[in-house]
C-alpha cells in the first residue's frame, strides 16, 4: 500500500514512520500500538500522508489530550507565517535556551560588502551567526544556492574586520536538497530544518526548555493566536510568564483558564519526556 | 520636469539622457536634435519613461525606418522569454563572437558538490565559466545574493578537480543592484546586464557581429516571433543564414522578403556603425 506525499510524490506505507511520529507525539509504547492496530484497517491504497495524519492526530486525541500537543510541531512552526519575523524570534529564543545572548538583524561589514545577520549569538567568548529561512509552503525545499551563498557570505565576513564567527548556522522550518545538506557538511555550514541532523537538537530543545510555539495550541482560534504573535508573543510559555498578553483577546475568565491549562499540559509534559530521557 | 520610471521612482527629466538613447538607437546628431526640439513641448511633468520612449520612438520612425530599429534592444531581451533557454543561446552567441567555443548546461564536479554550467567558454586555452540569469520583469534587480552564491559555486569549482576557470561571468537581462556590483567588483566576477560596465560591450558586440535578437524586428508578429524561438533561431541572422526557418511560418512571398529586408537592414546598420567607430 501507497501514501501520498504533500509534494505528490508516493511512497510505501511504513508501519514504523507511522509508529515513530505517535510515538515522537508522547504515546506511551501500548498506547501507539493499539492505534496503528485501529487505523491500519482503515487506511486505503493512495491516502495522502495528510489525511494519515489527520487520522492518527483524532486517534490520539481521542486517547489522550495531552499526548496529541506536539504532534503538530511541523504545523505549528508553518503557522507562525506568513512573514519571517516571528520564526526568526523563535530561533533566537532556541539560542538563548542554549544560554547564548541574542542580537537581532544586525549589520556588519565584510570585506566587500555589508551583511544583515538575522542573529547574531554569543557565549563565553564563542559567537555564532545565523539566517533564518521561513517558507509558507511546507513542501519548500531549500536548494544549494542558499547554503552557497551563506557560505560566500560567511567568508566575506571572516575577512572583514568585525564579522569573525565560530560557526555559521542555518534554521529553516522546511527541507534541504540533498546537495544542499551535501555541500553544508563539506563546508562545516550548521543547517537545521526537517531533514537535518540538527533538527531532533531542535526538537529536543522544545521539549527540554519549553519553547513551543503558541501556534501548538487547540484552545486559541487562528485570529487569536495571529494577534497574539503580532503583540510580541512567540512560545506557549510566553502566555503563562506575561499573562498580560493575553489581555487584548478579552477571554472569558474560563477560557483564558483553559488557554493557560493548555500552556501548563504542554510545558509539564515536555518536562516529563526530558526527565524520562 | 520630472520623469516617472518603470520601478516608479522619479527623475529629473535629461535631455542628454534622451540625446543618448536617441544616438544609441542611430540618429545622426542633427536628427537627434530635430527631435528632441521637436518633443520637449509636448513633455508634461511626471511623464513615464515608458511614454517617453513610445513618443521618441515614433518621431525615429517617422523620419527613418532603419534608425527605430535597435531602439528596443533592452525589450527585444525581455522579449526572448518566458523561459530563460533563448536568453542562454543569446549568450552563448556573444561568447562565439567573441571567438570562444561554447558548451552548454554541463556539470562540472566542484569540491563538496557537483554544479550546472549554463555556459562554458573556451579559447586559446582560456576557460570561462557563465551563469545566464533571465527575467521577465524589466524591473526586477539582481540583488548581492546572486554573486555570492555565485563566488561559492567558482570557489568550490576551483577546488575541484574538473572545475579550473580563468574568470566567471553573470549576463542578466535586467539590472543589479550597488551592493552586488560592489561585491562582484571586489571578488572579480564579471556582471554584464543593463547598469554594468560590461553592457555596452554586450551592446558593442551585438552590432559589431550582427547579433540582435530576432525579437528586434517588427516585420513579424509577437506569436511568429515565439515560434522561431521554439525552433531554434535566436537572432535576426539565423533567418538570412538559414531561410528554412522561416517556412513553417507559410509567408507570402512579399512578407518573407519584408522580413529578410528588415534583418539586413539590421545588420547593415551595425556594421555600418562599427565602420564610422
Amino acid at each position: 500500500m501507497d501514501v501520498r506525499k504533500s509534494d505528490g510524490q508516493r511512497e510505501a506505507y511504513s508501519r514504523e514512520k507511522l509508529r515513530r511520529s505517535l510515538r515522537r507525539a508522547g504515546a506511551g509504547k501500548a498506547m501507539a500500538e493499539e492505534i496503528i492496530a485501529d487505523l491500519e484497517p482503515q487506511l486505503r491504497d493512495g491516502i495522502t500522508t495528510g489525511k494519515l495524519y489527520r487520522m492518527a492526530r483524532k486517534a490520539l486525541q481521542r486517547r489522550s489530550r495531552r499526548s496529541a500537543i506536539t504532534y503538530s510541531l511541523k504545523r505549528a512552526l508553518l503557522d507562525l507565517g506568513p512573514s519571517g519575523f516571528p520564526f526568526e524570534q523563535f530561533c533566537g529564543r532556541l539560542f538563548e535556551a542554549m544560554g547564548y545572548q541574542v542580537h537581532y538583524n544586525r549589520f556588519v561589514q565584510g570585506r566587500c560588502v555589508q551583511h544583515e545577520i538575522d542573529i547574531i549569538a554569543e557565549r563565553n567568548g564563542t559567537r555564532l551567526f545565523a539566517e533564518c529561512k521561513f517558507h509558507n509552503r511546507a513542501t519548500h525545499r531549500n536548494d544549494v544556492k542558499l547554503p552557497l551563498y551563506l557560505r560566500a557570505r560567511s567568508l566575506d565576513l571572516m575577512s572583514g574586520d568585525a564579522g569573525a564567527h565560530d560557526a555559521f548556522w542555518v534554521l529553516s522550518n522546511t527541507t534541504y536538497s540533498e546537495d544542499a545538506l551535501a555541500y553544508a557538511d563539506c563546508e562545516g555550514l550548521i543547517l537545521a530544518g526537517h531533514n537535518t541532523d540538527h533538527y531532533p537538537l531542535t526538537r529536543g530543545l522544545i521539549n527540554q526548555h519549553g519553547l513551543h510555539p503558541l501556534t501548538c495550541l487547540n484552545s486559541l482560534k487562528v485570529a487569536q493566536k495571529r494577534s497574539l504573535i503580532e503583540s510580541g508573543a512567540v512560545l506557549c510559555r510566553d502566555l503563562l510568564d506575561q499573562p498580560r498578553l493575553l489581555e487584548p483577546l478579552r477571554l472569558e475568565a474560563r477560557q483564558r483558564e483553559r488557554v493557560r491549562g493548555e500552556c501548563r499540559d504542554i510545558l509539564d509534559r515536555g518536562k516529563a519526556r526530558r526527565e524520562s530521557a
